[in-house]
């Protein structure tokens, strides 16, 4: 049986708002776990622009997103919290007043007092291939991420895509796979050029194949994988025997499974928040950074920082309903350098 | 004739608020000016705690008051913001739809289309000593600051305190001064010891003179201060003749003459503002940072900052009522690298 992980607060996201969240939380107390979908820490930052700089972050002429990512996990060390990577939430089901019951498409399950939403444009999602059918092999025969490589050793495996994800897993699946064939709209890689060049030598000693045109149809049944109808050109169509189907078409931001956990929504894509609270239709569920919306809202990172500080105060209140909040500066206050081990 | 200063935006405050407002108004093709009753810029952070460590703003571990200022100066550096300080506000008249004529106490007349108040606790004034008619004198004959030293050439002057200020400016005016008398309640000076030492060095020679006990009393007509009462003891009462007197009893923070601009206060102490865009009751002026209430607010320096992003969008509207604004990321936009000098 699944051990249940118990929290106060379990943040949804480890961007930079989430980041920082853990660190207002930790001032009065408060211990986290944090989930996000991506295999890394960081969210967009990491993802999407880690060598980007940013002009905007208050007090930073400049700033990589990496560099930030970096700082904010620096500033929440003495707070330990504890990240749970590459698993996307599945279910949430309140049990309590506030109690909830979460659970992930990893299989966790975690006890929480509050949700804090902080998935920035939403959860990060594959974006699929246009073929009819293909629902009926997802998860079985058709996988859009690898979990475990092992899945595939002594497997035919077809790899779509002509960016760094298709070649690296290209690449890596090549040696235990029965064979690995790797097709492409055309002759022209997005990709690392080294991974690019490794690829062609793996071709040219005949260890792989490498193909160009687009998958059309899908043959099997219950699930299983027989073969992918490929589309050459015009006039040359024809059926590849594979086992699995890896399509890399990139990441595409959606708000996922958040639209069905009953939240008041903005324009059917963003979570309504109480500018007092950044809390949600929900009480015990909190929503910050860009992923919410209020009268002025800007998606600016600065703005999640001011919306994760108001939030704490109110998780406080759930948290420790006993206690008293009394409002301290780190600065001044020797009880929160203690805390954040400077004392 | 004085002549009047046009601007856009006039910020009251310094503070690390009002500087970061600068850039997110720059980066809106705003200009400003800013004004501040303080000598330097930077506000509580450079005047109360330079080298005091803060561990609450994000993405910075550690970074003391001064070099949050120094980092954010070198961010606005693009949009040279024009400063103006040691003033304070004396007048703010409605003169247009928006449209303000804003005064100092140092004479200056600005035109501005809005205002936006960033003065964090309230102007930083002196504490006066608690004697009986001292107002009569107040501006003449007993100054709280020294503004121009020449004005104590020949004059015996009473200085009262035991902190830097009393004894960095007993020193400099004892050799311009007539005579110069420090007045302090014991023979004990929080102020740096190599300062005291020259004190006593110069009232062991003979050229000042060091006093113990407070002043009770002030003997003079019209605003002309020709004596103090001085009670050294419960026995010991006497008069000092004196032309000029400089109490030095710290600074401490009030509204101040923001009280008189007629707007919406919460509890009489703190600005009402909205949260979508950080105006007062007043079309055309804004409050953030520290000097501002809303439910929820937490006198936090993040919070300011974001207060000040979602302010520039409001105050775009005012000053290009015509234009429409396009939100925009310093990442991704080239029209703001420009604006920022990095392409």
């Amino acid at each position: 049986m699944t051990e249940i992980i118990k929290t106060d607060v379990l943040i949804v996201g480890a961007g930079p708002v989430g980041l920082f969240s853990v660190f207002e939380l930790g001032l009065l107390d408060i211990r986290v776990h944090v989930v996000d979908i991506l295999d890394k820490i960081g969210g967009q930052c990491a993802e999407l622009y880690p060598e980007k700089p940013i002009y905007d972050i208050p007090g930073f002429p400049i700033v990589t997103g990496q560099e930030l990512v970096d700082n904010l996990l620096k500033q929440i060390e003495p707070f330990s919290p504890v990240f749970h990577l590459s698993r996307m939430i599945s279910t949430i089901e309140r049990i309590g007043d506030p109690l909830f019951r979460v659970t992930t498409d990893a299989g966790d399950v975690f006890e929480t007092k509050t949700v804090v939403i902080a998935a920035g444009g939403g959860s990060f999602q594959p974006k699929k291939p246009p073929i009819d059918g293909i629902e009926a092999y997802e998860g079985k025969s058709v996988s859009y991420a690898v979990r475990q490589m092992e899945a595939f050793r002594d497997r035919s495996v077809l790899i779509v895509g002509g960016g760094d994800s298709a070649l690296d897993w290209t690449l890596n699946l090549q040696p235990i796979a029965k064979r690995v064939t790797l097709m492409h709209r055309r002759d022209a890689f997005r990709a690392a050029p080294h991974s690019v060049e490794k690829m062609r030598a793996l071709v040219a000693e005949g260890a792989m194949d490498l193909k160009f045109g687009q998958v059309v149809g899908l043959e099997g049944a219950d699930g299983q994988l027989t073969g992918a109808v490929i589309k050459e050109d015009a006039d040359t169509v024809y059926t590849l025997p594979v086992d699995h189907m890896l399509p890399f078409f990139g990441l595409t931001m959606k708000l996922g499974p958040v639209s069905s956990w009953g939240l008041d929504l903005h324009n059917d894509e963003l979570v309504l928040v109480s500018t007092e609270t950044f809390e949600t239709s929900q009480p015990g569920i909190f929503a910050i950074g860009d992923i919410n919306w209020y009268p002025g809202k800007l998606k600016l990172i600065l703005s999640g920082f001011h919306e994760g500080a108001l939030m704490a105060q109110k998780a406080f209140r759930y948290i420790y309903p006993e206690k008293r909040l009394t409002f301290q500066y780190t600065t001044s206050s020797s009880s929160l350098q203690k805390k954040l081990g400077v004392l």
